[in-house]
């Protein structure tokens, strides 16, 4: 039973690693290098270590961590969806729940439904572990695009109005870091990288 | 305090993207394109949450995480080095140290005082938790060079001997998980991507 599991533990591991092909719209700090998943999953790991004190309501932060470890590995069969996009909805796609079953389904089966399920808490975004590490998603690339001069808010024409209703989720997760991040957009528009 | 907390987390947060651009030996699976430090550490936190059933001993899994999503930060600033590099010695240089001051120094001091230490502890090697975190660091490497028909290890004429050494230490984490390596090492000796 132990090495069965470990044989699909495995083949599970090696699957994921194609996460590090996926590209976000996203550009690195300072830089005009496209971040992928597996960086930006990384990167959110580290923040919710480093940024859980400032949680509105005390947090699981184990499970916060496997949320963002595990919430883009989807976008291996489904692609990366920017957040800006109009035509097509982010939220859990019949693409990425079909995705979700194939490449968690690799895994022993009670693995398998574990992270099938914080996969669709973090989607749901309603728990107070889904709403902190939703916080951490909104954050990273708001850091990125002001050290950036806008990155992809001046790439994709995005304007403050819409910026601002996308990472005002982060008030949901951390008000204290919402007051960091407002006045972040504040000053990006100020300063004409982010368009009014 | 929180604020000024903040303040310093978020400085932490933006230089350590810079871990994005340091440069493993070591291809993603498949391929010949090199893994980035951010990328094997994601993979190395995902690896310890699937596999930690297989620890020799139970482990606390949030200090193993905490310790595969950190272990590399140090690069910033002292560069990775080849595992089987036979001119410098991996383990905690003077160069590595100053680097970790500095880096987790950007933290507010509780926090860069619990990462040092827990860079510290995976660099010694000695607890529970350091074992298995190394015992993934050992892995995922492995999987990597066999999916690339030798990899690092045709690339640099590492021999059979070397690798097993450094692999051995995988055992000390878990057994189980050692079983299947060794039988993966001794499969690529029997095919010739790992020269004898």
């Amino acid at each position: 039973m132990s090495l069965e599991n470990l044989l699909q533990q495995i083949e599970f591991i090696k699957e994921i690693d194609k996460i590090k092909y996926i590209q976000r719209k996203t550009k690195l700090i300072n830089s005009d290098r496209n971040e992928n998943d597996a960086e930006h999953s990384w990167h959110l790991a580290v923040m919710a270590i480093i940024l859980a004190e400032h949680a509105n309501h005390p947090v699981d932060l184990m499970k916060v961590i496997k949320m963002v470890l595990i919430h883009d590995i989807v976008e291996i069969d489904a692609g990366d969806t920017f957040i800006y996009d109009t035509q097509k909805n982010h939220c859990n796609t019949d693409e990425e729940r079909l995705a979700a079953n194939r490449i968690f389904g690799l895994l022993p089966q009670n693995q398998a439904e574990e992270l099938i399920s914080i996969w669709e808490e973090f989607e749901a975004g309603e728990t107070e572990e889904a709403k902190f590490a939703r916080s951490m998603d909104r954050l990273e690339p708001l850091l990125q695009n002001v050290s950036n001069n806008g990155g992809t808010w001046s790439e994709f024409n995005v304007k403050y109005h819409s910026v601002y209703k996308k990472k005002k989720v982060i008030n949901e997760g951390s008000s204290k870091i919402w007051e960091y991040a407002e006045q972040l957009i504040n000053d990006s528009a100020d300063k004409g990288i982010l368009k009014r």
